[in-house]
C-alpha cells in the first residue's frame, strides 16, 4: 500500500526537513547550542504571529496552552465573555469554569461565526467583564471568525482580546498585533507542519498587567517563571527539544515561503476543495468557512460513522469525520500546512468514489 | 569533531531505534494503527513502572507530571508533608503552596537522604496530613530515598505515599505496587532513553478516591478526563504521538534486558563512576548516593563554573555542573539510560585532564 495521506485537521504532514531533524541526536537545553534553537524559533515564531512580542515555548499540547492563558490571566470569580462557534470555544469555557471565572458565553449556532455586533452587545451588557476568549478557526465547524473586527472593538477599551490559534495559524490570516489581539495561542501540529507536543504563546503590552495580578493557581503554566527563562534562551523545564528543532525546519519553509503567499495557498485549497465537493454534490456545512479546513454535510442516507475507517481502510487516506454533535453528520478534509493540492484530489476522488458505491447499494436495498 | 557524548541527567542519549521512530511519517491520534502504540505503551509502561495499575501518558515535561499528581490529589488547605532532597524536592513545595495546599517540609541537608524514622515523626506530629511527596533521586544532590521503607509507614495509615521517579525510573529499582507507592511520576528523558515532551503517570487504588475528591483547579491534567480516554486507547487531547511511538522502541530494549539488568547496570555503572573518581582524588558530594548519577565536589581553586563549557569546547562532551546552591561547587556525570561505560571513561578521563590542567595554571600563578 502507498504512504498513508493524512487529511485531517492536525496532526498534518510534516516536511522530511522536520521529520529528518526529529532523528538527529538529542542535545541538553542548557547550552549554547539549545540557545541557537531557541532563538532562531522566536524569531519565527514572531515571523508567523506576525508580532514584536515574545513568543513563549510550552511542552504541550495545544489545549495547555489555552489553560497556560487562562490561568495567567484570570482570577476566580472575574467575568469574561467567551465567543464560541464550536467544540474549541466550548473548551475555553469548560478550562475557564475549572478556573473560576464567570462565563459569559456568547454561542454561535454551529456553522456560523459569532457577529462582531453580538460581541459589542455582549460588552455593553456585561460593562465588567475583562476578557474575550475566542477562536480564529474551529476545526469541529470549520467557521473562522472576525478577528480583525473582534479587535477593533476591544481596542476602544480596556478589554482584552485572547485567541485560539491553534488549527488556525499558518493558514488563516491573523496579524496579533495590527488586529490588537493580546493574547495568541498556537501548537506545533497544523499550519505550522510539525509533530504535535509543543504550545506557542504570546501576550501583549496591554495583557502583560493581567498577567502579573492574575490570582489563578498557576506554576507550570506561569509565564512569569517562563519569561524570565526567556532572557537567557532557556524555558524552565526541559523543552521537547527535538520536536523544536524540528518546528524550526517546517517554519523555515513558511518563512521562505512568506505569509502573505502561505495565507493565500490556504485561501486557494479551500476554493479548490469546495468546487470539488460542488462537483460531487456535497454541501457545505459552515456558513462562515474557514480557510483551512473543509466540513461537508453527510448527504442524506449515508453512514457518516463509517466514512472515515472506510475510506482510510480502502485508500489509506485519513479523513476526519464530525465532532460531538456533528458526529456521523460532516466529513472533513483539511488544506492547511504541508497538504498538497494532489493529496486533496486524491481524497475528495475517494469520498465521491464511497459515496457513489453508498448510493448503489442504498439504491439496491 | 565526534559526536557529542551527552552525559548530563537528563536529557539522556537516544537509541538510533527510538531515534529512528521519531522520523517516520506522522499519523493521526484517533485510528487503530495509534491505538496500538497506546496498548503497547501501557504495557511497557506498566513493566517498567512495576505495577498492574493504568499508567497515563501526558504531553509535558516531568513537571508537568508533578503538577498533575499535585491538582489530582489535593484540595486548598489539606496538609501535606514534603521529603525533601534538593531542587526537585523544593519544586514539590513550590507547586504545592501555588495550589494552597499546608505544606509541612521535611528538609534533609543536601547530600543527605530523608530517613524514614524523620517521615514517621513528621507523621505523628502532624496526624492531619493526608499525602506524602517524595522523591525517588533528586539530580541537583544526586541523592536517593529509600521509598520501600516509606511505603512501610503509609501503608499502615491512610496516607498515601506520591514519588517522583522523573530522574530515577529506569535506573534506581522501584516497584510501584509492592512498595506501596501510590502516585509515581515519571518523564521520557531519563531512564527512559526517549526524547523530552512526555511525562507519565500512575495512581493506586488507594489514591483513587483522592482524585475523585481532589478540589484544586485542573483541567488539562484531569485525569478523571484522561482515564475515560484511556478506556478508547486514546488522550483526550492530540498527544506527542512521535514521541510516544520512540518511547515505546527504546522501552523495547529496556523490557528485553529486563528491570533486575536495568537496576544492575546502573549499580555496576555508579561504582565505576566512583571508583574512577576516587583515583582522580575527587570527593563525593552525597552521602546516600543514588544509582543513576554521580556528584563529585569541584577540588578548591578550581573553577566550577568553567568546567562543564570547557570540557564541551574541549572534548564535545556534555556534563553538569551544580544546580542552585551548589552552582560551581559541583560536577554531574549521569550514568542512566543509555549512557555507555566507554563514553563514562571518555567523560570521566576528560574531567582528569582538565583538574590537571587547572592544578598546573593554579600552581604557576
Amino acid at each position: 500500500m502507498n504512504e498513508q495521506i493524512l487529511l485531517t485537521p492536525g496532526p498534518t504532514p510534516i516536511p522530511p526537513e522536520s521529520l529528518a531533524e526529529e532523528a538527529k541526536p538529542i542535545i541538553h537545553h542548557r547550552t549554547k547550542e539549545f540557545g541557537d534553537i531557541f532563538q532562531e524559533a522566536q524569531v519565527n515564531l514572531q515571523y508567523i504571529f506576525q508580532t514584536q512580542e515574545k513568543v513563549f515555548t510550552l511542552t504541550s499540547s495545544g489545549t495547555g496552552g489555552m489553560e497556560c492563558a487562562v490561568v495567567n490571566l484570570i482570577s476566580p470569580g472575574m467575568k469574561v465573555i467567551v465567543a464560541s462557534i464550536g467544540a474549541f470555544g466550548e473548551r475555553w469555557i469548560k478550562i475557564l469554569s475549572a478556573f473560576g471565572a464567570n462565563v459569559v458565553p456568547v454561542r454561535a449556532e454551529w456553522g456560523y461565526a459569532v457577529k462582531p455586533a453580538e460581541l459589542s452587545e455582549a460588552l455593553a451588557k456585561n460593562p465588567d467583564a475583562k476578557i474575550i476568549f475566542s477562536t480564529l478557526t474551529d476545526t469541529s465547524t470549520a467557521v473562522a471568525c472576525d478577528i480583525k473586527a473582534y479587535g477593533e472593538i476591544t481596542a476602544k477599551s480596556n478589554v482584552i482580546l485572547v485567541v485560539d490559534a491553534i488549527s488556525g495559524l499558518g493558514g488563516q490570516e491573523v496579524h496579533m498585533d495590527d488586529w490588537g489581539v493580546d493574547a495568541l495561542v498556537s501548537a506545533s501540529q497544523k499550519g505550522l507542519m510539525a509533530a504535535p507536543g509543543l504550545g506557542f504563546i504570546s501576550f501583549s503590552k496591554k495583557a502583560w498587567p493581567f498577567v502579573l495580578e492574575a490570582k489563578a493557581p498557576r506554576f507550570y503554566w506561569d509565564i512569569r517563571t517562563i519569561e524570565k527563562a526567556f532572557h537567557n534562551s532557556e524555558t524552565p523545564f526541559t523543552p521537547a527539544i527535538s520536536l523544536l528543532r524540528a518546528t524550526n525546519a517546517s517554519m523555515r519553509i513558511i518563512k521562505k515561503m512568506t505569509m502573505p503567499a502561505v495565507w493565500k495557498q490556504a485561501r486557494d485549497l479551500a476554493k479548490y476543495t469546495r468546487d470539488y465537493g460542488k462537483s460531487l454534490d456535497l454541501e457545505l456545512f459552515p456558513k462562515d468557512p474557514c480557510d483551512v479546513l473543509t466540513s461537508f454535510n453527510v448527504p442524506q442516507g449515508v453512514d457518516g460513522k463509517k466514512i472515515v475507517q472506510d475510506i482510510l481502510d480502502k485508500y489509506n487516506i485519513s479523513i476526519a469525520g464530525g465532532q460531538e454533535k456533528l458526529a456521523g453528520k460532516v466529513v472533513r478534509i483539511a488544506h492547511m500546512g504541508f497538504i498538497q493540492r494532489n493529496e486533496i484530489e486524491k481524497g475528495m476522488k475517494a469520498l465521491g468514489e464511497f459515496l457513489k458505491a453508498q448510493k448503489v447499494v442504498a439504491a439496491a436495498s
